[in-house]
Protein backbone atom coordinates (compact mmCIF):
# COMPACT_ATOMS: atom_id res chain seq x y z
CA UNK A 1 0.00 0.00 0.00
CA UNK A 2 3.13 2.24 0.95
CA UNK A 3 4.69 1.80 -2.57
CA UNK A 4 1.17 2.75 -4.51
CA UNK A 5 0.57 5.70 -2.08
CA UNK A 6 4.19 6.87 -2.75
CA UNK A 7 3.79 6.17 -6.77
CA UNK A 8 0.48 8.39 -6.98
CA UNK A 9 1.57 11.30 -4.82
CA UNK A 10 4.86 11.38 -7.37
CA UNK A 11 2.23 11.35 -10.02
CA UNK A 12 0.06 13.50 -8.78
CA UNK A 13 3.15 16.02 -8.35
CA UNK A 14 4.03 15.64 -11.64
CA UNK A 15 0.17 16.08 -13.48
CA UNK A 16 -0.60 19.17 -11.37
CA UNK A 17 0.31 21.82 -13.18
CA UNK A 18 4.05 23.94 -11.45
CA UNK A 19 3.28 26.46 -9.53
CA UNK A 20 5.50 28.73 -11.72
CA UNK A 21 3.27 28.33 -14.72
CA UNK A 22 0.45 31.28 -14.57
CA UNK A 23 -1.78 31.54 -13.07
CA UNK A 24 0.51 30.79 -10.17
CA UNK A 25 -1.44 31.28 -7.32
CA UNK A 26 -4.04 29.21 -8.67
CA UNK A 27 -1.78 26.36 -9.65
CA UNK A 28 -0.65 26.72 -5.63
CA UNK A 29 -3.56 26.53 -4.56
CA UNK A 30 -4.40 23.39 -6.56
CA UNK A 31 -1.42 21.58 -5.21
CA UNK A 32 -1.99 22.67 -1.81
CA UNK A 33 -5.22 20.62 -2.40
CA UNK A 34 -4.48 17.97 -3.22
CA UNK A 35 -0.67 16.87 -2.40
CA UNK A 36 0.61 15.58 1.19
CA UNK A 37 -2.40 14.04 2.03
CA UNK A 38 -5.31 11.88 2.39
CA UNK A 39 -5.44 8.27 2.81
CA UNK A 40 -5.58 7.75 -0.81
CA UNK A 41 -8.01 4.78 -0.79
CA UNK A 42 -10.05 5.46 -4.17
CA UNK A 43 -6.50 5.30 -6.17
CA UNK A 44 -5.33 2.34 -4.06
CA UNK A 45 -8.74 0.46 -5.28
CA UNK A 46 -7.65 1.43 -8.65
CA UNK A 47 -4.38 0.06 -8.57
CA UNK A 48 -5.97 -3.07 -6.60
CA UNK A 49 -8.78 -3.71 -9.11
CA UNK A 50 -6.26 -3.01 -12.16
CA UNK A 51 -4.36 -5.59 -11.16
CA UNK A 52 -7.05 -8.20 -10.05
CA UNK A 53 -8.23 -7.88 -13.15
CA UNK A 54 -5.34 -8.43 -14.83
CA UNK A 55 -4.09 -11.25 -13.51
CA UNK A 56 -1.07 -12.99 -14.28
CA UNK A 57 -0.49 -10.97 -17.68
CA UNK A 58 0.14 -8.00 -14.85
CA UNK A 59 -1.27 -4.67 -14.74
CA UNK A 60 -0.28 -1.90 -16.62
CA UNK A 61 1.08 0.33 -14.07
CA UNK A 62 1.01 3.30 -15.76
CA UNK A 63 -2.70 3.31 -17.27
CA UNK A 64 -3.64 2.86 -13.55
CA UNK A 65 -1.30 5.80 -12.45
CA UNK A 66 -3.23 8.66 -14.70
CA UNK A 67 -6.69 6.75 -13.55
CA UNK A 68 -5.70 6.57 -9.73
CA UNK A 69 -4.68 10.24 -10.55
CA UNK A 70 -8.02 11.18 -12.31
CA UNK A 71 -10.06 9.79 -9.16
CA UNK A 72 -7.84 11.59 -6.70
CA UNK A 73 -8.75 15.17 -7.85
CA UNK A 74 -12.32 14.67 -8.24
CA UNK A 75 -11.73 13.59 -4.73
CA UNK A 76 -9.96 16.57 -3.84
CA UNK A 77 -12.26 18.96 -5.56
CA UNK A 78 -15.17 17.66 -3.73
CA UNK A 79 -13.40 18.48 -0.47
CA UNK A 80 -12.30 21.65 -1.16
CA UNK A 81 -16.05 22.72 -2.58
CA UNK A 82 -17.65 21.09 0.45
CA UNK A 83 -15.44 22.81 2.89
CA UNK A 84 -16.76 26.42 1.40
CA UNK A 85 -18.55 28.66 3.61
CA UNK A 86 -21.94 27.98 1.96
CA UNK A 87 -21.48 24.63 2.12
CA UNK A 88 -20.05 22.74 4.80
CA UNK A 89 -18.12 26.13 6.32
CA UNK A 90 -15.31 24.01 7.96
CA UNK A 91 -11.77 25.31 8.65
CA UNK A 92 -9.26 22.33 8.97
CA UNK A 93 -8.81 19.06 6.39
CA UNK A 94 -5.98 16.53 6.47
CA UNK A 95 -4.50 18.42 9.03
CA UNK A 96 -3.82 21.90 7.53
CA UNK A 97 -6.26 24.74 7.35
CA UNK A 98 -8.68 24.47 4.40
CA UNK A 99 -8.42 25.62 0.67
CA UNK A 100 -10.35 28.65 1.19
CA UNK A 101 -8.91 29.40 4.54
CA UNK A 102 -5.38 29.17 3.22
CA UNK A 103 -6.43 30.81 -0.01
CA UNK A 104 -9.52 32.78 -0.31
CA UNK A 105 -13.09 31.45 -1.70
CA UNK A 106 -12.72 32.66 -4.90
CA UNK A 107 -9.65 30.46 -5.65
CA UNK A 108 -11.17 27.58 -4.02
CA UNK A 109 -13.82 27.38 -6.24
CA UNK A 110 -11.86 27.71 -9.02
CA UNK A 111 -9.13 25.15 -7.87
CA UNK A 112 -12.37 22.57 -7.25
CA UNK A 113 -13.63 23.76 -10.81
CA UNK A 114 -10.04 23.00 -12.27
CA UNK A 115 -9.19 19.85 -10.65
CA UNK A 116 -12.37 18.69 -12.26
CA UNK A 117 -11.30 19.51 -15.61
CA UNK A 118 -7.94 17.96 -15.06
CA UNK A 119 -9.17 15.23 -13.92
CA UNK A 120 -10.88 14.35 -17.69
CA UNK A 121 -7.64 15.63 -19.08
CA UNK A 122 -5.82 12.84 -17.45
CA UNK A 123 -8.09 10.27 -18.35
CA UNK A 124 -8.06 11.30 -22.39
CA UNK A 125 -4.50 12.38 -22.54
CA UNK A 126 -2.44 8.84 -22.53
CA UNK A 127 -3.63 5.62 -23.75
CA UNK A 128 -5.93 3.51 -20.49
CA UNK A 129 -7.43 0.98 -22.43
CA UNK A 130 -6.98 -1.98 -24.70
CA UNK A 131 -9.05 0.38 -27.41
CA UNK A 132 -9.93 3.65 -27.09
CA UNK A 133 -13.67 2.68 -27.51
CA UNK A 134 -12.87 1.11 -24.06
CA UNK A 135 -11.05 4.20 -23.16
CA UNK A 136 -14.31 7.01 -24.44
CA UNK A 137 -16.49 4.47 -22.39
CA UNK A 138 -14.20 4.67 -19.39
CA UNK A 139 -14.65 8.70 -19.37
CA UNK A 140 -18.19 8.17 -19.75
CA UNK A 141 -18.81 6.15 -16.80
CA UNK A 142 -16.59 8.30 -14.86
CA UNK A 143 -18.29 11.77 -16.12
CA UNK A 144 -21.59 9.76 -14.87
CA UNK A 145 -20.29 8.87 -11.36
CA UNK A 146 -19.06 12.67 -10.45
CA UNK A 147 -22.77 14.28 -12.18
CA UNK A 148 -26.04 15.08 -10.61
CA UNK A 149 -27.00 11.33 -10.59
CA UNK A 150 -23.66 10.51 -8.72
CA UNK A 151 -21.36 12.57 -6.26
CA UNK A 152 -22.53 15.78 -7.12
CA UNK A 153 -26.08 14.93 -6.56
CA UNK A 154 -24.81 13.09 -3.51
CA UNK A 155 -23.88 16.39 -1.83
CA UNK A 156 -27.03 17.83 -2.84
CA UNK A 157 -29.38 14.98 -1.23
CA UNK A 158 -26.65 15.41 1.77
CA UNK A 159 -27.93 19.19 1.86
CA UNK A 160 -30.89 18.85 1.90
CA UNK A 161 -30.91 16.27 4.99
CA UNK A 162 -29.73 18.73 7.49
CA UNK A 163 -32.18 18.47 10.25
CA UNK A 164 -33.98 15.56 8.51
CA UNK A 165 -34.46 12.62 10.10
CA UNK A 166 -33.85 9.72 7.78
CA UNK A 167 -34.88 5.65 6.98
CA UNK A 168 -32.54 3.47 6.83
CA UNK A 169 -32.77 2.86 2.71
CA UNK A 170 -32.88 7.20 2.20
CA UNK A 171 -29.46 7.35 4.06
CA UNK A 172 -28.06 4.32 1.87
CA UNK A 173 -29.50 6.35 -1.14
CA UNK A 174 -27.70 9.66 0.00
CA UNK A 175 -24.10 7.96 0.28
CA UNK A 176 -24.41 5.69 -2.64
CA UNK A 177 -24.08 8.39 -4.53
CA UNK A 178 -22.10 10.89 -2.11
CA UNK A 179 -18.89 8.47 -1.56
CA UNK A 180 -20.14 4.98 -3.04
CA UNK A 181 -19.78 6.99 -6.89
CA UNK A 182 -16.71 7.91 -6.83
CA UNK A 183 -15.33 4.57 -4.88
CA UNK A 184 -17.30 2.48 -7.70
CA UNK A 185 -15.81 4.94 -10.52
CA UNK A 186 -12.36 3.91 -9.54
CA UNK A 187 -12.89 0.10 -9.17
CA UNK A 188 -14.37 0.11 -12.50
CA UNK A 189 -11.96 2.30 -14.10
CA UNK A 190 -9.10 0.13 -13.08
CA UNK A 191 -10.70 -2.70 -14.59
CA UNK A 192 -11.15 -1.75 -17.32
CA UNK A 193 -7.05 -0.77 -17.94
CA UNK A 194 -6.67 -4.40 -17.64
CA UNK A 195 -7.93 -6.43 -21.48
CA UNK A 196 -11.64 -6.93 -21.82
CA UNK A 197 -12.53 -8.67 -18.62
CA UNK A 198 -15.91 -10.72 -19.01
CA UNK A 199 -19.68 -9.11 -18.13
CA UNK A 200 -19.82 -11.66 -15.27
CA UNK A 201 -16.44 -10.34 -13.63
CA UNK A 202 -17.25 -7.06 -14.21
CA UNK A 203 -20.68 -7.42 -12.22
CA UNK A 204 -18.76 -8.93 -9.13
CA UNK A 205 -15.83 -6.18 -9.06
CA UNK A 206 -18.96 -4.04 -9.13
CA UNK A 207 -20.75 -6.01 -6.35
CA UNK A 208 -17.28 -5.50 -4.30
CA UNK A 209 -17.21 -2.21 -4.69
CA UNK A 210 -20.61 -1.17 -4.21
CA UNK A 211 -20.32 -3.12 -0.38
CA UNK A 212 -16.77 -1.21 0.30
CA UNK A 213 -18.67 2.47 -0.57
CA UNK A 214 -21.28 1.94 1.79
CA UNK A 215 -18.76 0.45 4.47
CA UNK A 216 -16.37 3.55 3.73
CA UNK A 217 -19.10 5.67 4.82
CA UNK A 218 -20.38 3.72 7.81
CA UNK A 219 -16.83 3.26 9.28
CA UNK A 220 -16.48 7.47 8.71
CA UNK A 221 -19.77 8.04 10.79
CA UNK A 222 -18.45 5.70 13.42
CA UNK A 223 -15.09 7.74 13.68
CA UNK A 224 -16.76 11.18 13.75
CA UNK A 225 -18.79 10.22 16.86
CA UNK A 226 -15.76 7.81 18.32
CA UNK A 227 -12.40 10.04 17.35
CA UNK A 228 -10.44 12.84 18.49
CA UNK A 229 -10.21 15.69 15.67
CA UNK A 230 -6.69 15.57 15.81
CA UNK A 231 -6.82 11.33 15.20
CA UNK A 232 -8.97 12.01 11.89
CA UNK A 233 -7.10 15.72 10.92
CA UNK A 234 -10.18 17.07 9.91
CA UNK A 235 -13.18 18.70 12.30
CA UNK A 236 -14.86 15.78 14.71
CA UNK A 237 -18.34 15.69 15.83
CA UNK A 238 -19.62 17.77 12.66
CA UNK A 239 -22.28 15.54 11.19
CA UNK A 240 -24.03 15.53 14.64
CA UNK A 241 -23.18 19.68 15.01
CA UNK A 242 -24.69 20.07 11.97
CA UNK A 243 -27.77 18.25 12.22
CA UNK A 244 -26.89 15.73 9.72
CA UNK A 245 -28.33 12.18 9.89
CA UNK A 246 -25.99 9.74 9.85
CA UNK A 247 -25.51 5.96 10.66
CA UNK A 248 -24.97 6.17 13.80
CA UNK A 249 -27.36 8.70 14.05
CA UNK A 250 -30.20 6.42 12.72
CA UNK A 251 -28.76 3.26 13.99
CA UNK A 252 -26.51 3.77 16.76
CA UNK A 253 -23.00 3.13 17.39
CA UNK A 254 -22.99 -0.86 18.21
CA UNK A 255 -25.58 -1.42 14.79
CA UNK A 256 -23.72 0.44 13.01
CA UNK A 257 -20.11 -1.56 13.77
CA UNK A 258 -22.59 -4.25 12.79
CA UNK A 259 -23.42 -3.07 9.51
CA UNK A 260 -20.09 -2.34 8.96
CA UNK A 261 -18.64 -6.23 9.13
CA UNK A 262 -21.25 -7.19 7.47
CA UNK A 263 -20.82 -4.92 4.65
CA UNK A 264 -16.82 -6.22 4.81
CA UNK A 265 -18.12 -10.11 4.67
CA UNK A 266 -20.54 -9.08 1.40
CA UNK A 267 -17.74 -7.30 0.05
CA UNK A 268 -14.97 -10.58 0.65
CA UNK A 269 -17.69 -12.70 -0.73
CA UNK A 270 -18.35 -10.82 -3.96
CA UNK A 271 -14.20 -11.43 -4.88
CA UNK A 272 -14.15 -15.22 -4.37
CA UNK A 273 -14.28 -16.53 -8.09
CA UNK A 274 -12.21 -13.65 -9.25
CA UNK A 275 -9.32 -15.61 -8.80
CA UNK A 276 -6.00 -15.47 -6.55
CA UNK A 277 -4.99 -11.69 -7.94
CA UNK A 278 -7.84 -10.17 -5.52
CA UNK A 279 -5.39 -10.48 -2.35
CA UNK A 280 -4.97 -6.51 -2.31
CA UNK A 281 -8.66 -5.43 -3.07
CA UNK A 282 -9.91 -8.05 0.18
CA UNK A 283 -6.81 -6.32 1.99
CA UNK A 284 -8.35 -2.95 1.11
CA UNK A 285 -12.06 -3.84 2.54
CA UNK A 286 -10.58 -5.12 5.86
CA UNK A 287 -8.72 -1.75 6.05
CA UNK A 288 -11.59 0.49 5.09
CA UNK A 289 -13.59 -1.57 7.60
CA UNK A 290 -11.17 -1.92 10.64
CA UNK A 291 -9.06 1.74 10.01
CA UNK A 292 -8.89 3.86 12.58
CA UNK A 293 -8.58 7.27 10.76
CA UNK B 1 -29.16 30.62 -36.69
CA UNK B 2 -32.23 30.21 -35.37
CA UNK B 3 -32.92 27.10 -36.51
CA UNK B 4 -29.60 26.02 -34.64
CA UNK B 5 -30.27 27.78 -31.82
CA UNK B 6 -33.91 25.83 -31.69
CA UNK B 7 -32.52 22.59 -32.49
CA UNK B 8 -29.47 23.43 -29.49
CA UNK B 9 -32.40 24.39 -27.40
CA UNK B 10 -34.74 20.92 -27.94
CA UNK B 11 -31.07 19.02 -27.24
CA UNK B 12 -30.35 21.02 -24.21
CA UNK B 13 -33.45 20.26 -22.25
CA UNK B 14 -33.43 16.84 -23.81
CA UNK B 15 -29.62 16.04 -22.08
CA UNK B 16 -30.34 17.68 -19.06
CA UNK B 17 -31.77 15.43 -16.33
CA UNK B 18 -35.58 15.86 -15.52
CA UNK B 19 -36.99 18.00 -12.80
CA UNK B 20 -38.72 14.76 -11.75
CA UNK B 21 -35.59 12.66 -11.01
CA UNK B 22 -34.14 12.77 -7.66
CA UNK B 23 -31.96 15.09 -6.51
CA UNK B 24 -34.88 17.36 -7.84
CA UNK B 25 -34.15 21.00 -6.64
CA UNK B 26 -30.62 20.27 -8.49
CA UNK B 27 -31.67 18.85 -11.61
CA UNK B 28 -34.07 21.98 -11.89
CA UNK B 29 -31.64 24.62 -10.47
CA UNK B 30 -29.41 22.96 -13.72
CA UNK B 31 -32.43 23.52 -16.26
CA UNK B 32 -32.42 26.93 -14.72
CA UNK B 33 -29.25 27.94 -15.56
CA UNK B 34 -29.02 26.60 -19.33
CA UNK B 35 -32.76 26.60 -20.83
CA UNK B 36 -34.16 29.55 -22.06
CA UNK B 37 -31.99 32.24 -22.55
CA UNK B 38 -28.58 33.20 -23.92
CA UNK B 39 -27.20 33.28 -27.74
CA UNK B 40 -25.92 29.96 -27.62
CA UNK B 41 -23.10 31.93 -29.63
CA UNK B 42 -20.60 28.59 -29.03
CA UNK B 43 -23.36 25.98 -30.06
CA UNK B 44 -23.67 28.19 -33.24
CA UNK B 45 -19.70 27.95 -34.16
CA UNK B 46 -19.87 24.19 -32.81
CA UNK B 47 -22.07 23.67 -36.20
CA UNK B 48 -20.45 26.20 -38.09
CA UNK B 49 -17.34 24.91 -37.78
CA UNK B 50 -18.41 20.94 -38.44
CA UNK B 51 -20.43 21.93 -41.57
CA UNK B 52 -17.57 23.98 -43.14
CA UNK B 53 -15.54 20.62 -42.31
CA UNK B 54 -17.81 18.07 -43.66
CA UNK B 55 -18.03 20.35 -46.84
CA UNK B 56 -20.53 18.66 -49.53
CA UNK B 57 -20.45 15.12 -47.77
CA UNK B 58 -22.62 16.63 -45.41
CA UNK B 59 -22.19 16.88 -41.57
CA UNK B 60 -23.62 14.52 -38.69
CA UNK B 61 -25.89 16.79 -36.99
CA UNK B 62 -26.72 14.55 -33.96
CA UNK B 63 -22.86 14.50 -33.13
CA UNK B 64 -22.83 18.22 -33.92
CA UNK B 65 -25.92 18.91 -31.37
CA UNK B 66 -24.03 16.77 -28.40
CA UNK B 67 -20.78 18.62 -28.94
CA UNK B 68 -22.51 22.28 -29.04
CA UNK B 69 -24.26 21.26 -25.56
CA UNK B 70 -21.30 19.80 -23.79
CA UNK B 71 -19.87 23.23 -24.45
CA UNK B 72 -23.09 25.41 -23.94
CA UNK B 73 -23.17 22.92 -20.55
CA UNK B 74 -20.00 24.29 -19.62
CA UNK B 75 -20.59 27.89 -20.65
CA UNK B 76 -23.38 27.76 -18.14
CA UNK B 77 -21.26 26.40 -15.51
CA UNK B 78 -18.92 29.21 -15.98
CA UNK B 79 -21.71 31.94 -15.75
CA UNK B 80 -22.96 30.13 -12.73
CA UNK B 81 -19.93 29.93 -10.94
CA UNK B 82 -18.60 33.46 -11.97
CA UNK B 83 -21.78 35.20 -10.23
CA UNK B 84 -21.53 34.01 -6.88
CA UNK B 85 -20.79 36.12 -3.64
CA UNK B 86 -17.33 35.31 -3.75
CA UNK B 87 -16.83 36.00 -7.82
CA UNK B 88 -18.53 38.89 -8.98
CA UNK B 89 -21.12 38.97 -6.90
CA UNK B 90 -24.05 39.29 -9.17
CA UNK B 91 -27.99 39.41 -9.21
CA UNK B 92 -28.93 39.58 -13.08
CA UNK B 93 -28.30 37.51 -15.78
CA UNK B 94 -30.06 36.79 -19.31
CA UNK B 95 -32.94 38.78 -17.52
CA UNK B 96 -33.79 36.56 -14.66
CA UNK B 97 -32.38 36.32 -11.10
CA UNK B 98 -29.07 34.69 -10.97
CA UNK B 99 -28.77 30.72 -10.03
CA UNK B 100 -27.68 31.52 -6.60
CA UNK B 101 -30.74 34.04 -6.17
CA UNK B 102 -33.08 32.15 -7.07
CA UNK B 103 -32.13 29.02 -5.59
CA UNK B 104 -29.18 29.36 -3.08
CA UNK B 105 -25.19 29.48 -2.98
CA UNK B 106 -24.55 25.71 -2.10
CA UNK B 107 -27.30 24.92 -4.97
CA UNK B 108 -25.52 27.19 -7.34
CA UNK B 109 -22.21 25.38 -6.77
CA UNK B 110 -23.45 22.35 -7.06
CA UNK B 111 -25.34 23.19 -10.44
CA UNK B 112 -21.57 24.21 -12.13
CA UNK B 113 -20.14 21.60 -10.33
CA UNK B 114 -22.60 18.77 -11.98
CA UNK B 115 -22.92 20.62 -15.41
CA UNK B 116 -18.95 20.48 -16.00
CA UNK B 117 -19.37 17.02 -15.10
CA UNK B 118 -22.60 16.20 -17.53
CA UNK B 119 -20.53 17.91 -20.31
CA UNK B 120 -17.47 15.44 -20.43
CA UNK B 121 -20.86 12.71 -20.15
CA UNK B 122 -22.34 14.39 -23.46
CA UNK B 123 -18.77 13.75 -25.27
CA UNK B 124 -18.01 10.02 -24.14
CA UNK B 125 -22.06 8.90 -24.64
CA UNK B 126 -22.53 8.31 -28.31
CA UNK B 127 -19.71 8.68 -30.79
CA UNK B 128 -18.46 11.46 -31.92
CA UNK B 129 -15.81 11.17 -35.04
CA UNK B 130 -14.95 8.60 -37.81
CA UNK B 131 -12.94 6.53 -34.79
CA UNK B 132 -12.39 6.63 -30.83
CA UNK B 133 -9.61 7.62 -30.89
CA UNK B 134 -9.74 11.51 -32.43
CA UNK B 135 -13.02 11.14 -29.86
CA UNK B 136 -10.40 10.90 -27.16
CA UNK B 137 -8.91 13.27 -28.43
CA UNK B 138 -11.95 15.80 -28.50
CA UNK B 139 -12.06 15.23 -24.92
CA UNK B 140 -8.11 15.73 -24.03
CA UNK B 141 -9.28 19.38 -25.87
CA UNK B 142 -11.94 19.96 -24.02
CA UNK B 143 -10.89 19.08 -21.06
CA UNK B 144 -7.37 21.30 -21.60
CA UNK B 145 -9.77 24.64 -22.54
CA UNK B 146 -12.08 24.23 -19.55
CA UNK B 147 -9.28 23.97 -17.24
CA UNK B 148 -6.51 26.28 -15.09
CA UNK B 149 -4.62 26.83 -18.37
CA UNK B 150 -7.74 27.52 -19.94
CA UNK B 151 -11.22 28.61 -19.08
CA UNK B 152 -10.72 28.43 -15.25
CA UNK B 153 -7.30 29.92 -15.44
CA UNK B 154 -8.81 33.32 -17.30
CA UNK B 155 -11.50 33.62 -14.75
CA UNK B 156 -8.54 33.17 -11.73
CA UNK B 157 -6.20 36.05 -14.06
CA UNK B 158 -9.35 38.10 -13.77
CA UNK B 159 -9.70 38.04 -10.29
CA UNK B 160 -6.05 38.95 -9.67
CA UNK B 161 -6.72 41.81 -12.32
CA UNK B 162 -8.68 43.67 -10.33
CA UNK B 163 -7.41 47.05 -9.18
CA UNK B 164 -4.51 46.57 -11.89
CA UNK B 165 -3.57 48.68 -14.66
CA UNK B 166 -2.98 45.76 -17.34
CA UNK B 167 -1.19 46.40 -20.70
CA UNK B 168 -2.66 45.43 -23.77
CA UNK B 169 -0.65 42.07 -24.31
CA UNK B 170 -1.47 41.14 -20.75
CA UNK B 171 -5.51 42.12 -21.10
CA UNK B 172 -5.41 40.09 -24.28
CA UNK B 173 -3.38 37.15 -22.30
CA UNK B 174 -6.40 37.02 -19.59
CA UNK B 175 -8.89 37.13 -22.15
CA UNK B 176 -6.95 34.09 -24.48
CA UNK B 177 -7.89 32.22 -21.39
CA UNK B 178 -11.14 33.44 -20.13
CA UNK B 179 -13.19 33.42 -22.88
CA UNK B 180 -10.90 32.54 -25.61
CA UNK B 181 -10.36 29.31 -24.82
CA UNK B 182 -13.85 27.26 -25.01
CA UNK B 183 -14.57 29.34 -28.36
CA UNK B 184 -11.57 27.90 -29.58
CA UNK B 185 -12.89 24.59 -28.36
CA UNK B 186 -16.15 24.65 -30.19
CA UNK B 187 -14.55 25.43 -33.34
CA UNK B 188 -11.41 22.19 -32.44
CA UNK B 189 -14.39 19.78 -31.73
CA UNK B 190 -17.06 20.70 -34.73
CA UNK B 191 -14.57 20.48 -37.02
CA UNK B 192 -13.29 17.33 -35.74
CA UNK B 193 -16.74 15.43 -35.54
CA UNK B 194 -16.28 16.01 -39.63
CA UNK B 195 -13.76 12.92 -40.72
CA UNK B 196 -9.81 13.53 -40.75
CA UNK B 197 -9.03 17.41 -41.59
CA UNK B 198 -5.70 18.04 -42.32
CA UNK B 199 -3.34 19.87 -40.70
CA UNK B 200 -3.41 22.98 -42.50
CA UNK B 201 -7.05 22.97 -42.30
CA UNK B 202 -7.42 22.72 -39.02
CA UNK B 203 -4.66 25.33 -38.40
CA UNK B 204 -6.74 28.07 -40.30
CA UNK B 205 -10.06 27.32 -38.53
CA UNK B 206 -7.83 27.77 -35.39
CA UNK B 207 -6.57 31.39 -36.86
CA UNK B 208 -10.18 32.19 -37.29
CA UNK B 209 -10.91 31.01 -33.86
CA UNK B 210 -8.09 33.10 -32.09
CA UNK B 211 -9.56 36.35 -34.08
CA UNK B 212 -13.32 35.46 -33.22
CA UNK B 213 -12.72 34.83 -29.68
CA UNK B 214 -11.04 38.16 -28.70
CA UNK B 215 -13.41 40.25 -30.77
CA UNK B 216 -16.15 38.56 -28.74
CA UNK B 217 -14.46 39.86 -25.27
CA UNK B 218 -13.33 42.96 -27.14
CA UNK B 219 -17.46 43.96 -28.09
CA UNK B 220 -18.62 42.85 -24.66
CA UNK B 221 -16.61 45.51 -23.22
CA UNK B 222 -17.33 48.08 -25.48
CA UNK B 223 -21.38 46.88 -25.16
CA UNK B 224 -21.24 46.82 -20.93
CA UNK B 225 -19.69 50.18 -21.53
CA UNK B 226 -22.50 51.58 -24.12
CA UNK B 227 -25.74 49.77 -23.46
CA UNK B 228 -28.03 49.45 -20.86
CA UNK B 229 -28.67 46.59 -18.43
CA UNK B 230 -32.38 45.96 -20.10
CA UNK B 231 -30.93 45.21 -23.47
CA UNK B 232 -27.66 43.67 -22.40
CA UNK B 233 -29.77 40.86 -19.85
CA UNK B 234 -27.07 41.56 -17.25
CA UNK B 235 -25.43 44.00 -15.08
CA UNK B 236 -24.00 47.10 -17.45
CA UNK B 237 -21.16 48.93 -16.82
CA UNK B 238 -20.20 46.02 -13.91
CA UNK B 239 -16.70 45.96 -15.09
CA UNK B 240 -15.92 49.71 -14.12
CA UNK B 241 -17.77 49.75 -11.21
CA UNK B 242 -15.73 46.39 -9.90
CA UNK B 243 -12.65 48.28 -10.98
CA UNK B 244 -11.61 45.74 -13.93
CA UNK B 245 -9.84 46.36 -16.22
CA UNK B 246 -11.27 46.45 -20.14
CA UNK B 247 -10.09 46.56 -23.45
CA UNK B 248 -12.46 50.12 -22.79
CA UNK B 249 -10.68 51.54 -19.98
CA UNK B 250 -7.47 50.38 -21.49
CA UNK B 251 -7.97 51.50 -24.99
CA UNK B 252 -10.77 53.93 -25.05
CA UNK B 253 -13.91 53.42 -26.59
CA UNK B 254 -12.98 54.35 -30.70
CA UNK B 255 -9.87 52.07 -30.54
CA UNK B 256 -11.48 49.26 -29.03
CA UNK B 257 -14.04 49.19 -31.43
CA UNK B 258 -11.60 49.47 -34.30
CA UNK B 259 -9.46 46.62 -33.13
CA UNK B 260 -12.72 44.66 -32.79
CA UNK B 261 -13.09 45.72 -36.86
CA UNK B 262 -9.66 44.31 -37.23
CA UNK B 263 -10.13 40.57 -35.35
CA UNK B 264 -13.10 40.70 -38.02
CA UNK B 265 -11.55 41.14 -40.84
CA UNK B 266 -8.01 38.74 -39.56
CA UNK B 267 -11.14 36.04 -39.15
CA UNK B 268 -12.43 36.51 -42.56
CA UNK B 269 -8.80 35.83 -44.08
CA UNK B 270 -8.10 32.97 -42.02
CA UNK B 271 -11.64 31.59 -43.74
CA UNK B 272 -10.18 31.38 -47.28
CA UNK B 273 -8.74 28.94 -48.65
CA UNK B 274 -11.32 26.77 -46.52
CA UNK B 275 -14.13 26.36 -49.48
CA UNK B 276 -17.47 27.44 -50.19
CA UNK B 277 -18.63 25.93 -46.62
CA UNK B 278 -17.41 28.63 -44.71
CA UNK B 279 -20.31 31.06 -45.08
CA UNK B 280 -22.00 30.87 -41.68
CA UNK B 281 -18.33 30.93 -40.20
CA UNK B 282 -18.24 34.08 -41.67
CA UNK B 283 -21.64 35.49 -40.99
CA UNK B 284 -20.98 34.13 -37.46
CA UNK B 285 -17.72 36.80 -37.14
CA UNK B 286 -19.83 39.50 -38.85
CA UNK B 287 -22.70 38.41 -36.19
CA UNK B 288 -20.18 38.72 -33.11
CA UNK B 289 -19.02 41.80 -34.28
CA UNK B 290 -21.82 43.94 -35.36
CA UNK B 291 -24.16 42.45 -32.44
CA UNK B 292 -25.84 45.04 -30.04
CA UNK B 293 -26.76 42.89 -27.05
Amino acid sequence: MANVQARVEAALARFLPSERIAPQRLHQAMRYAVLGGGKRVRPLLVFAAGEAAAGDSGADLLRLEAVACAVECVHAYSLVHDDLPCMDNDVLRRGKPTCHVEFDEATALLVGDSLQALAFQLLAEQRLAGDSGTQVEMIRIFAAACGSRGMAGGQAIDLASVGQVLSLPELEHMHIHKTGALIRASVALGVRCANAPGTEQLARFDRYANCIGLAFQVVDDVLDQESSTATLGKTAGKDAANHKPTYVSVLGLARARALAEELRQQAQAALSGLGAGTRRLSELADFIVLRKF
